[in-house]
C-alpha cells in the first residue's frame, strides 16, 4: 500500500497558494450543499504514521471550510462511562449527524493494530478484528454515511527526519518525547502489521487514501483535492440509485407449508392462578436476589421484548421490573424515532441506550423493528431489511462480548387470541391506551408477520444471544417463562464471573 | 416540619386493598394522559431518613403505573464524565422530558445535607447552597416542569426500630451496615440541618410534603393520593394560565436617551492589514502556546459569540480555531432547537453541550438567544425573558463557580456598516450562505435588538463571566480583540490554578 508514498513529492509554495485558493472556495460551497441537503454525514478517519501530519491536515480543514460544522473527536483513553460500554459505543456516540462532518482521530482501527503490533493479539484475533470493522464499515456505507478514510504515511528515513526536525523547532519540541522514539524503534513491525491491515479494510465502498506525508503542501492538496471530489460526487447524484442501500438482493423462500418456528409452539400453556401465585413468589424472589449479587455491579443486562399486539409484553415486563430495585433498571419504549434519531443510522438509538454496569435495560420493542414493522410496512428497502441480520448480529455480538446479557423474548399469541383481547380491551376503560387502529391494521399482515418473525429468530437466534418464544396465550405461564428464562441467563453469567476469578 | 410525621399512623390492610385498587386505575389514568398531552414532564424527588421507605414507595410508584415511562435516577457517585461539568450536569442530563416522569432519589439537596452536617459547609456556605436550590426549582417550575418533592420521615425511635427490624429479617439484613448506624448516631444532627432545610426549600410552587415512613401503607396511600392530585390538577388545567410562566412582570425602562453601552463604542477602529498580520501572529501563537499549558487539563472553557448579523462571529471564530488543535474543541452552532430540545427546560441544550476538561466549547449564537431573538419575536412571554436573565446568570455562575474560564463576546457592528456587508454578501458566490432573508427582516428591527443588548448585557456582565462588546466595523480589530480577550482570561485563569496548588 505505501509504495508511491514513499515517493519523493513536492509542490512548490506559488503552485500550492495558487491551488489553496479554488479549493477553499469549492470545499466550503460543497460544505454548504451538505448542510442544506441534509441527506448524509460525512465521517472522516484520520490514521496513519506518527509525524506524518495527521494534526496539521485537519486544523487545515478546519480553515478551509466552516469549522462550526466539523466536529473532531480524538479517541484516548476511555472515560468509566465508555468503558462500561462495548468498546464502539464511544464511535456510535460520537458519530455526526446528517449534514455534518465528523473528523476522528484513531478510531476502531487503532487498537487492534498496536495490540497486534505488541503480541497482545494473535493472527486468529487479529483477522477476527479486520473482519468486524469490515463489517462495521460497511454497515455505515450502507446506512448513507459518505465514509472517507486517510492513512498518512512516512517512510522509516522520512520519520526519522521528521521527528528530528519537531526536536530541533523549539515551538514543536514538546511533542517529541521518549515515547515517540519508542514507538519510532517499532516501525518495521508497525508496516508489518499496516499494511495487510490496510489492503484488508479497503473495500469498495471505503477504500484506504494513502497520503504521502513529508510534504506539508503535497499531503494538503492530496487530502483536499480527494476530499471534494468525494463530496461532489455524491452531493451531485441526487438519484435514487445514489442510495447505497438501493441494491438488488436475493429473495428469501417462501414457506411452502405452515410449519415453522411459530406453529409448532403449543400457545396454550396451562397454569392456574395458584399455581401462578407460588412461581411469581419463586421466580420474583429468585430474580431479586440475583440482582443484588455483588457480581452484578460488574455485568450490565439487555432484555428485549417483541410479540404480537397484546401478546402481554407490558403485563411481562411489570412482573420482572416488581422484583428489581427502580433504581437498577430503565425502560426504553420504542416508538417513532426523534428527529436526531432520525439523521443517524437506525441503530444509533439502541446505541445511545446500552445500560452501565450494575444497570438493566428493557427495550420494549427494539431494534427488530428494522425486520418487522419497516420490512412488513415498506418503511425500509428489502436491502435494508435483508442486511439488518448480520447488523443485527455484530451490535448483539459487540454487547455479549463486553460482558452484557442479553435475553430476547418473543410473546406469541394465536389470532383468535389477539381477537378476543383486542375487544376486551376495548371495553376496559383504564386499558384504553392499548388498542389504537393501527392494532387493527397490524392484525390484517398477520400472516406476513409470522412469515418475519419465523426469519428474524432463524437469522438472529444466536448461542450467546438467543431467542426465547413464549406461548403467550395464558399471560400467567408467558409471565413465569419470561421470568424463570432472566433468572438462568443471568445465574448462567453469574458462574462464568465465578470462575473467570478462580 | 416533622411534627405530624412523628405521629402513630396506621392504615388496615382491608382499607389498603380497597384504596390501592382505584388508585391505581387513576394514577395509570393520568399517566396516559401525561403522555398524550406531552405538555410538560414530571419530576418526583425522593429524599429523606435512612429506612423510611424511600426505595420501596418509588417501586411500587413503577408497580402502579406503566414502568415503561417512569425513569428512576439514583445519583452515587459521579462519573468521571459527571465530575469534569458542574455538579448539577448530571441532574439536567437525567431530566425527563415532557410527557415523563422522573424520579430522583439523592438529587441537588443531598450533597449540601450531608456536607453541612459533617461540618464540611459553614452556615454561610449552606444557606447560599440552599439559595442555588430555590432558584433552580423556581427555574425548573417557570419552565413548566411539574416538581414533586417528597421527605419520608421517621423518628429517632422509629428509625431504630425500623434498622432492627431489617437487621433481623434475613432477606433484608444487607441493608443494614455500619454505615447506616453511624448514620444513625448522627440522627438529632440530621434533623437539626433538615428541619430548616425543608423549611426553606418549600416553596409554594415546590412544597416538600413530609410523609412519615413508619407504617407501609399509610405512607403509600399518602405519597400516592397525593401525587394522583397533582397530577390531576395540572393535567386538567388545560387553560393558558396553567402555564406558570405567563405572568405579569413589571416593564424595564425604556431608553430615555441614545446613549447606551453601545452608543457609545467607537465602532470604527483602525488597524491596517500590516498592522494585524503582526498582531494576529503574535495572538494565536500566544493562544497556541497557553492552550497547551498542562494545567489547561483541569479546565474546560466555554466561549459565546453573539453579535449583529454579518458582524463576523464566523470570521473572528474561525481566527480563533486556527490557533487551536481540531481535538480540543468543539463548535456548537445554535440555530432552532430539535425535538427532543424542545421537549426539555430551554437550557437543558446548552447544559448537555458543556465541555470535558481539556476542552474548549465555541458556542456560535448561545441561550443569550433568549434574551435576543425569543424577546424580540415574542417566541417566548416577557415573563420568560425577564426571568432568563437570572437563570442565566445562574448557568454562568455554574461553569465559573467550577472552574469552567467563560468568555462572552458581542460583536457590534453599525446600521449602515451591516447594510454594506448584506449588499457584498449578496455579490459574492462562495459566501450565499451568510446572506438569507430572515437577515433582512432581522435589520428592521434594529432598534429592537439595541435595547435588547444594551439590557443584556447590563444583567448579564458578572464579574466572573463579563461580557467583551467588540468594536467590529473594521474585522481586523475585531478579531484581534477577541484573541487577546480569551487569552488574557485563560492566562488569569492559569495563574489562580497555579496559586492553589501553592
Amino acid at each position: 500500500m505505501f509504495e508511491s508514498a514513499k515517493l519523493k513529492h513536492h509542490v512548490s509554495p506559488v503552485t500550492f497558494k495558487r491551488e489553496e485558493k479554488k479549493l477553499r472556495e469549492a470545499l466550503l460551497d460543497a460544505q454548504i450543499d451538505l448542510l442544506e441537503q441534509r441527506r448524509f454525514p460525512v465521517l472522516i478517519l484520520i490514521a496513519g504514521v506518527e509525524g506524518a501530519g495527521k494534526g496539521e491536515t485537519v486544523n487545515l480543514l478546519n480553515e478551509w471550510m466552516d469549522p462550526r460544522h466539523i466536529h473532531t473527536h480524538a479517541f484516548w483513553q476511555p472515560s468509566d462511562e465508555e468503558s462500561e460500554r462495548p468498546p464502539n459505543w464511544r464511535f456510535w456516540r460520537a458519530l455526526p449527524p446528517k449534514g455534518q462532518i465528523g473528523v476522528f482521530f484513531g478510531a476502531w482501527h487503532t487498537m487492534p493494530i498496536v495490540q497486534r503490533v505488541m503480541g497482545k493479539l494473535d493472527e486468529g484475533e487479529f483477522s477476527s478484528a479486520v473482519a468486524d470493522i469490515r463489517r462495521l464499515e460497511k454497515m455505515l456505507y450502507d446506512e448513507g454515511v459518505l465514509l472517507i478514510k486517510y492513512w498518512f504515511h512516512l517512510s522509516k528515513g522520512q520519520q526519522k527526519k521528521r521527528l528530528h526536525a519537531l526536536e530541533k523547532d523549539p515551538r514543536t519540541r514538546w511533542r517529541v518525547t521518549d515515547v515517540e522514539w519508542d514507538y519510532f524503534k517499532l516501525y518495521d513491525r508497525f508496516i508489518k502489521v499496516c499494511d495487510p491491515f490496510l489492503r484488508e479494510t479497503s473495500t469498495g465502498e471505503a477504500p484506504w487514501i494513502v497520503v504521502p506525508g513529508a510534504d506539508p503542501r503535497y499531503r494538503a492538496l492530496t487530502v483536499g483535492r480527494h476530499l471534494l471530489a468525494t463530496l461532489r460526487r455524491r452531493l451531485d447524484d441526487t438519484s435514487d440509485s445514489a442510495r447505497p442501500a438501493k441494491k438488488k438482493t436475493l429473495p428469501l423462500p417462501a414457506p411452502r407449508d405452515d410449519v415453522n418456528v411459530l406453529s409448532k409452539l403449543e400457545l396454550d400453556q396451562k397454569m392456574t392462578r395458584a399455581e401462578y401465585k407460588k412461581e411469581l413468589e419463586k421466580w420474583q424472589g429468585k430474580l431479586n436476589f440475583l440482582a443484588r449479587d455483588p457480581r452484578m455491579k460488574q455485568l450490565s443486562v439487555v432484555a428485549v421484548f417483541e410479540g404480537n399486539d397484546s401478546a402481554g409484553k407490558g403485563g411481562a415486563i411489570r412482573r420482572l421490573t416488581q422484583a428489581l430495585d427502580a433504581r437498577f433498571y430503565d425502560t426504553v419504549s420504542v416508538a417513532a424515532p426523534t428527529e436526531e434519531e432520525r439523521a443517524q443510522p437506525y441503530l444509533w438509538r439502541f446505541w445511545r441506550n446500552l445500560p452501565r454496569h450494575g444497570n438493566l435495560t428493557i427495550f420494549d420493542r427494539s431494534w427488530y423493528g428494522r425486520v418487522l414493522v419497516e420490512r412488513i410496512e415498506g418503511f425500509c428497502s428489502e436491502a435494508d431489511w435483508m442486511r439488518a441480520y448480520g447488523e443485527i448480529n455484530d451490535f448483539e455480538d459487540a454487547m455479549t462480548r463486553h460482558g452484557t446479557v442479553v435475553v430476547k423474548f418473543w410473546l406469541a399469541i394465536s389470532k383468535d387470541e389477539q381477537y378476543r383481547r383486542f375487544k376486551e380491551r376495548e371495553k376496559v376503560a383504564f386499558k384504553r391506551f392499548k388498542i389504537t387502529k393501527e392494532d387493527w391494521r397490524n392484525r390484517k399482515r398477520w400472516h406476513d408477520y409470522e412469515t418475519a418473525v419465523c426469519d428474524m429468530v432463524d437469522r438472529t437466534s444466536t448461542a450467546k444471544a438467543p431467542w426465547t418464544l413464549v406461548e403467550a396465550n395464558n399471560k400467567l405461564h408467558a409471565r413465569i417463562k419470561v421470568l424463570q428464562t432472566l433468572c438462568s441467563a443471568l445465574e448462567e453469567r453469574l458462574e462464568q464471573v465465578s470462575k473467570k476469578r478462580k
